[in-house]
């Protein structure tokens, strides 16, 4: 049924700011009993995003994506202000992607007058980015519960650069019963192996020139692990400092190796079971990034 | 296509305790565009629970009544290990009145290993009941939006004698954008006056003889403001806990007179948003009532 042409006819993305014009364009396609698929962003897309955007395409018949920076998730004096706002160059990215609807709510309509509703994952939010950005977790979890309930998507797609989020939003949607499949998708990376994000924009010259060391930092700790048998947590992350410190002029926020399925600190490497995630402040710009043992 | 035979083919009521029985029995009805009405109790039904299931009944083709003890919803020290559980009795008036998908979820269901996602209203849940049962309310949110999550009713139905409940429930539905109706029902009484409630099996002889003043008082509250012009929120108040303490043998937990929508104290009745609370412990019980004024 899909137009086969090279370039695909982009004409049809809708684009809605109300929930009732998404639920409306939503309400055939899911009588019909057609997958929908959902990206959740907060614009200034990048080939992360892309990456996910694509992949709802090749799973579902319907690709929804919501762009929409949200207050919630932002601490005092964090980047909510200057987080970047393109929302034509998005638009356009949306469109070429073959999304289907586009969904950008205004504050008002998302968090009207009388708002009084959070969702917490007790725990998980606690370590990690939790520790120095707290309530950001209970923003992600509460905007991302909303975006659901105004999409109610089939499938959900999340980056896992952002590994501890995505942790988190699969324990609230099995704790929360909600009927939605969440897939994450790898990192994806600059060619000198800089995790893209949108805060990268941030990044002066040098601080640009820098920022390839900190995965370079987790791809040594890996090759300790796999290539000298080093399985000390303590040891891996003193490797992973000295070469942030080495090579960057950015402050470390964290180096932890935690376990994947509690995010709690483990001694030792379990294998397939532990996440390596760093935090560092470079530049203008907050800098996350992890590698999966 | 209901049955039209009087008494009603009860002989088809589901009884599911795992959610893809839930899901499966509703999915047909879902694809069909059938209405889904449900009815959230914690079980020891009476004809205030009745109610509800009858106007579901009236309202949609599908009603889907669950019964569970919720525990997250009782502080330490409250009725959870007493509270009446009689399951039989409650499916066979389930299924006189019509039910078709009775849901009995264990807790481990509900709350299984490394459950951690909680969901908040502030503000409203601060006052009245939340003042004395801390973390109630947050339980009750948190329930409701799981069974939610499993049942995705058009509609569902809450008793006004738990009207700060209902209100709240309102709130989060609205917030976190729900696509479900919430329909409130009048309090039924007893034929004294007695709010009905599942707590009031607690009654011995001589606390239930006492137990229809805490209404009495409410009315005698309603009457001072309709018939004498009594608008000063604290002279209806005393009006009330005189009432209350003449007649009973109980202590009073509160007697709160709010704004409907806010739940916030009022000086002065508000005609048509103000509510008339209170909470009293009589015998070995600790029974609520309110009015509107």
């Amino acid at each position: 049924m899909e137009s086969q042409l090279p370039g695909r006819d982009t004409s049809v993305m809708q684009v809605a700011c109300d929930i009732e014009t998404v639920r409306s364009f939503l309400a055939p396609a899911r009588r019909e009993g057609k997958r929908i698929g959902f990206v959740p962003t907060m614009g200034a897309l990048h080939e992360g995003h892309l990456t996910l955007i694509r992949q709802a395409r090749r799973d579902c018949a319907v690709v929804v994506v919501s762009i929409y920076v949200n207050p919630l998730q932002f601490g005092a004096g964090e980047d909510f202000s200057r987080y970047p706002r393109q929302f034509e160059r998005d638009r356009e990215m949306c469109e070429r992607e073959g999304t289907d609807l586009l969904f950008c709510p205004t504050d008002a309509l998302v968090y009207p007058d009388g708002y009084a509703t959070n969702v917490v994952v007790e725990r998980l939010g606690d370590g990690l980015c939790g520790r120095s950005r707290p309530g950001h977790f209970r923003g992600v979890t509460t905007v991302v519960l909303k975006l659901f309930g105004i999409v109610s998507p089939d499938v959900a797609y999340f980056g896992w650069k952002d590994a501890q989020q995505a942790i988190i939003i699969k324990r609230m949607v099995a704790d929360l019963n909600i009927a939605v499949e969440i897939v994450t998708m790898p990192t994806v990376r600059e060619a000198d192996g800089l995790a893209m994000s949108s805060r990268n924009q941030y990044l002066d010259a040098e601080a640009r020139r820098q920022a390839p060391a900190i995965y370079a930092a987790l791809e040594k700790a890996r090759a300790a692990w796999r290539e000298q048998g080093i399985a000390d947590c303590n040891t891996l992350a003193q490797i992973i400092r000295d070469h942030i410190r080495l090579n960057t002029s950015g402050r470390i926020d964290y180096v932890e190796i935690v376990s994947l399925d509690r995010l709690a600190p483990l001694g030792c490497v379990a294998p397939g079971n532990t996440l390596v995630a760093v935090a560092v402040y470079l530049g203008a710009a907050r800098l996350i990034d992890n590698i999966r043992l």
